[in-house]
């Protein structure tokens, strides 16, 4: 028996909030991984049945939706859930709940993966899974997260070096490190007086320790563009971001 | 009724834990502030608490033991409590415990605290809370964690700049950062072989976004010295690091 969606709580603890005392996006990010991975592994399509197989889920795609942030100390309610496929994707749903009031998610969001086959590091079908994989027929947000473009050239905020703190257990740079990277370019002076409202990321390409990464980004009244490409590869991205602001 | 030591579980999330699935030092100093925090505010000596009376904990020293490093998913519990006061410095141990098998902790420490005048940045005497502050008398580690003494000049391995995801909600940069840039230092074929058993920190200077800070460190063996100092200024430590490992 798998109920779905699947749920955990989070108390927020000190190091997921930001000098304003708010949930930070890359702490979410982490809450997402985590809650993902522990859903799909009551499945039985987790981190260890993958490995086993030569697989690996890569997170490729995600939009969020954020109506307000919780606090330090607060505990929210994570739902998610698998929901269909679209191409190569699967995708998965989240729905983050204030305990005080569980009426209406706080945040919103929807994430498309990619089945990778680890020795050719590319994606597989997903005929094989799906009609395996149980799904709930619910959407956080309905459309599929888009394929961002990105203006061609942006100003270079940052060189950042990839170290072995923003690796994860398949040894390349973690998701929620970009995120991260992204959320820092903000001005402090917009970052204390309007929130990120909408978010969409691209996970395009890897990185790995050592890696010299260029951190560019674009701001334009309420929305911010921003791109991270490797310094050596310029012409490749690895990350890009869109993200629109309120007050 | 305040029941010491205070007591919190967690499971191992993804990004806790190392390319190696195993518990990172920063996360570990994560998880001390976060228990640290919920235990003072139980006893009425919390962020809060302090703050409104123009005062704030500050963490000045810390010595840790770690005989053995939980894996991701793995639910821990972690004991502190406040024990008592050497010279301007309130004491807090620590120890954590493994669900499986809770005869002895995995990893055992001690911190030292000072309170700081938000207005003067000068630390104040204990002795108006030490009376009415619950404590247990209880070693997790006996002595009272050290000065470093660290070689005058270490080669450069890295700067780094503080970017507003180092920071804690005191708007300067959170102890569990240095650590993870300490903890980076390590080669990567030394980290992969032998696993920090003991690590002695110092939290010495304050440094802000922005900042470029130099990362020092000296490898003898199986010790390591660290130091981060900020560039403007070399002359003044932030931050010291001793640390020896095994296999």
């Amino acid at each position: 028996m798998h109920r779905l969606p699947f749920t955990d709580n989070y108390t927020l603890r000190p190091n997921e909030v930001d000098v304003e005392h708010l949930l930070r996006l890359s702490s979410l990010a982490d809450m997402f991984q985590n809650s993902a991975w522990r859903s799909a592994d009551v499945l039985g399509f987790g981190f260890h049945d993958l490995t086993s197989q030569g697989l690996a889920w890569v997170l490729s795609r995600m939009q969020i939706t954020l109506d307000s942030y919780p606090d330090w100390g607060e505990t929210v309610q994570l739902d998610t859930w698998p929901k269909r496929t679209d191409r190569l994707f699967a995708l998965r749903d989240f729905e983050l709940y204030s305990q005080s009031d569980k009426s209406e998610p706080v945040v919103r969001a929807s994430s498309a993966w990619l089945l990778i086959d680890l020795k050719t590091r590319r994606p597989r079908r997903l005929e094989s899974l799906e009609s395996a994989m149980p799904s709930l027929d619910r959407d956080a947000i309905e459309a599929t997260p888009v394929k961002l473009s990105c203006p061609d050239s942006m100003p270079l905020h940052n060189v950042v070096q990839v170290r072995r703190s923003n690796l994860d257990m398949n040894y390349h740079t973690n998701n929620a490190a970009y995120i991260a990277w992204i959320e820092d370019c903000i001005p402090m002076e917009m970052y204390q007086h309007r929130r990120i409202h909408e978010l969409t990321v691209n996970f395009v390409g890897e990185s790995f320790i050592g890696d010299q990464l260029t951190i560019e980004y674009q701001l334009d009244q309420n929305h911010m563009n921003g791109r991270i490409c490797n310094q050596k590869k310029q012409d490749v991205v690895l990350f890009s971001a869109g993200l629109s602001t309120r007050t």
